[in-house]
């Protein structure tokens, strides 16, 4: 069981870690084991090899990182029903407590007992092979490479906020922040119906790769222009439709009312560590609605089946890709954020 | 035509006010004249007077206050159809411009364009009579007094933001603020579908007057109580469905998410002057949905209906009446602000 | 066990059922035990007795009737934390599979899979004591008795109705039918936001008790009057929000349009037989939305908090109660549907 | 002003029509003056033409046919502020009263008293210039063409259903039908969200000209396969999230809940001149919410932009071109409906 394992806080090797393997000897009735192929590397991951925490989470024990993931079915469990060995599938990292309040009532990504991988004290996935319920993972249809499905995950945030946003066809978006998480917010966007998505940064290489995604896509560079005299002026003084934080930054989300048209939304999918100067007043006169998001629900099979069918392409963003021997390597570039880079992604032994 | 006319800042008279007279001599093919019965001093009112100005609103030219009205028609239009003389009436204070963008898609409130009584350069109705649009003229049933009616305007306030939180029958709500915009709200929430509302306060009198309202309404004094402690315990920990913010206390605001459940509602009512700190992160783990209102649309003939057919009870929140001749006393008294006065309203001569 | 069993069509029994005994000795770590206090009697117990059969589910083997109970806690299993043994409770008949895909987006009552109680093969709870799942157990408040937690179920079906309505706060109902679902929908429609609500039948006593329930309850005969044209004529022709179909009856549906403002709902509660004759033109010149339900969802602890709040009472609707020992003849009673009785209930001893 | 005159009944004729040039000789402030260039043949024009009459509309005097258009503005109102003399527009037929109540709530295309082109008694705009307010007409962007502008009315109506169906990204729709507004139904569904559309039909000329549109779109021949059986062998047994009925058909309607998922939402588009079949049942176990809608409201901007930002492509909607000269025989060929076209259009001389 070599995996990747974050010793402490700047300090990761790839090596035996047995705990995991015995924990995961047994096979539950509704789950399946799966080989894992390819793994995405998340910036919660590099914060914790350069942090040694996240927010309210601090890694105190060595652990495996990594949760964004696709691979193979090798056994299934005796009530699996959807599933056989030899399936590609994905996986979505967070499994909630069934019996909770919140998953009955549809919400699992807010259950507070959810379980997420490479989150302490639950271990990543960056290992050979892992146990997982049947329930949270997906069958690949055969047009949808591994290194596709290791883009569902961080493209369900974006699902999620345009699913959240309720997009009228040909709504006009803004989003804030052209990082990974930006990007694949500005894809949903678009194939969750918006006509136009403006993408702000201050990046120029950001800004490029995010023009060239889509003819629909306008980048703008918020170090040089404002994005509300831009969207006001392109839209008879109206506004945009919906905006998207995805910056975490609270510069950014203070003006993130202006170019909102009256009636709009702003779905604030960066996680922000301080409050937030909220523009009241702005957010008032427009009556805005504002709707705050964490990570994903019953989002994965729709991911799929958009990157099946076309309607979303992830392909262009997956600019590395590392064998499992050079992880450790591929951590250390990621963590010095390659200007050029949207998503490294680490190809295990099959 | 004897007006009730603020000057300047701190200066109110009763007067004659010739300019208003001659410029309603006309009387439009949609309009209705109307003599004004009775009329609620609002904080609106109260902050022009004491302040000479509120937010962007500076008052530089006499101008007639007063916006929260009923009264009788005394002549129709060549084309009113619905309205007739000896009809008792309220009105609706803020007319739109009925082809602006906003208002064409239904959100007449937010369109820029909006004429609003007492709200410079336009004037208020504490006067004889005054032309008002069909369209927001609304008839009154017999069991419908002119006191009530003259409530319509601020229960309209309630009554929207109720209808923005989307309540589903048997919610839980909290009311941040037992002043008179708290209590419309607290009054409008329950008739609007929730079981109990939590009304929040530092004033015990304020508190004693919400809880008086209804057995359903239970009042919490956050001098002394925590009011998420309060309702995470009676709730097994999971939080109430609503919170409708009412103090426009950049304090109060800022723990507004801490009562909330998953999936829970936050209402923006009380105008904020500065950014409130928003707290994104306790936003973000409930994944709430924040609405931001802005007066109301739509909700008058509503207002009367439930006030006609006992849903909401407004009679407890009028605690003073005045004459017209007596009413730059009233205005003196409600700039004091007295504790056991809810709404004081002014009765005009018939 | 001493239970109320139907042999077969028409015939009932009061008689130990030892094999209900033997199938609940077992209590799992997250059921509970509880003895049975007060079980209303519905249409659909007196349908099976009646015609041995409901829609698609017939009656083959004896089977114990009854669904809608209230009881005490007399054990619970080792790992339920929200009830004790004395609490006293209501409890939903329909256990759905928690791991179903319809349950876990939070709509269990479309699980093909659910189990609801006297719906053959599941037994109803006409008996002595029960074991059930802690989260469909409901505890009651003080203040809400035995026989108003019996009438919890068929409120259930009114207040999920009035929720997917979305009723905004003063909305105008019409509910089709007087019977006791089409009593229960009046009720939640009025506690959910209705400022006016008509309720419509042909049996004049039905029509006197639905009036009797609130002062903002019209009832209108529909062997004498047109629906339609009341309401037309009480709106300035624009109509009502939303129509509650309640009757089950194809000739009612097939007018249900005709009383319905240009925008607003219809909610089909009454299970229809065969195909309902729809006015697709009437629909579509008010883009009509319809919403379809089947029994309820998440909905009980809003049902208990309803009550005991005071928003809704439900005492008037019982109109007589019966000792389990002549539960034979109150259910011959029942199959008479007498003209005066809205729903009759058991008390089992205790 | 040669226009295309219905004489009668089965009877045409291109003439000078001296009445319509009297009546548009006044141009309103808010009016613009437009040139027609393109217009399209619809089905309803048709009907006129060969029935004399469509559902309750019968043309009893000559009209102008044609309401879906496109042209050049050449003078404009005094209070025009969004359009100027050159620019190239298109515009929306049906123009509502401002003052309704369905306008002012923002439903205008419910208002009663609208007016649409080319239903009688209002006449249509095959004819050479034609005045307009300017709140109904929508300048294009340079990319977009006449011939693609004068779609946007149809596709207007696939864009309101798709809108009324709320969809999520990722959802699966069926639409029933592949006629021209089943087509941009399809066509407006993928754009809004969707990332699988199964389009049913039995011409199987009109299925290859579906299934050509997208790889995202499943062409079903109903005469041969059934689309309920296709669409849950699909998906696990759990059906779509949207059927779109665009065929009119009682008989396809009858059987339109029954490929749909539990929470599912049907469109119904096509009008339908007897009562539907309505299978309540089907329905029930689904919890299916039905819209139904009219023509539209507030999209031919949107139509606008997505066709200029490339997320629709009607192009290949526009199967032939007529000169304005060969507008009767143009109409003769739509009458008989020719398998391989979807939409005829007219060019008018410039």
């Amino acid at each position: 069981m070599k995996s990747l394992v974050m010793e402490k806080k700047g300090e990761l090797s790839l090596r035996d870690f047995p705990d995991i393997a015995r924990a995961e000897e047994h096979l539950g009735p509704r789950d399946v084991r799966i080989r894992l192929h390819t793994v995405g590397i998340c910036g919660s991951d590099v914060h914790y090899y350069v942090d040694g925490r996240l927010g309210p989470f601090v890694v105190t024990d060595p652990m495996i990182l990594g949760h964004e993931a696709s691979g193979t079915v090798i056994e299934t469990g005796a009530e699996v029903t959807t599933l056989a060995v030899g399936d590609r599938v994905c996986m979505e990292p967070g499994i909630p407590d069934p019996n909770s309040r919140a998953t009955r009532m549809g919400m699992y990504n807010v259950d507070p007992a959810v379980r997420f991988w490479a989150t302490p004290p639950v271990h990543g996935i960056l290992r050979p092979t892992c146990v997982h319920p049947e329930a949270f993972t997906f069958k690949l249809p055969e047009t949808v490479s591994f290194a596709e499905a290791a883009m569902v995950e961080p493209l369900a945030v974006g699902v999620h906020a345009a699913t959240k946003a309720r997009i009228r066809p040909g709504d006009i978006a803004v989003v804030l922040g052209a990082g990974p998480i930006g990007l694949v917010t500005a894809l949903a966007a678009l194939a969750g119906g918006c006509a136009r998505v403006y993408v702000t940064d201050i990046a120029p290489k950001k800004l490029e790769i995010a023009e060239s995604l889509s003819p629909a896509i306008t980048a703008v560079n918020v170090a040089q222009d404002d994005i509300a005299r831009r969207v006001l002026a392109d839209t008879d003084g109206w506004g945009c439709d919906i905006v998207f934080e995805a910056t975490g930054s609270p510069r950014a989300a203070a003006g993130m009312f202006a170019p909102l048209a009256p009636g709009g939304c702003v779905v604030m999918i960066g996680g922000q560590a301080e409050p937030v100067a909220y523009d009241a007043g702005a957010a008032m006169v427009r009556e805005a609605r504002v709707e705050n998001i964490f990570r994903y629900a019953h989002v994965f099979p729709r991911c799929v089946a958009m990157i099946a069918s076309g309607a979303i392409d992830v392909k262009p963003l997956i600019t590395r890709t590392f064998d499992f021997d050079d992880s450790v390597r591929a951590f250390e570039i990621a963590a010095s954020a390659p200007a050029g880079d949207v998503k490294m992604q680490i190809e295990l032994p099959q």
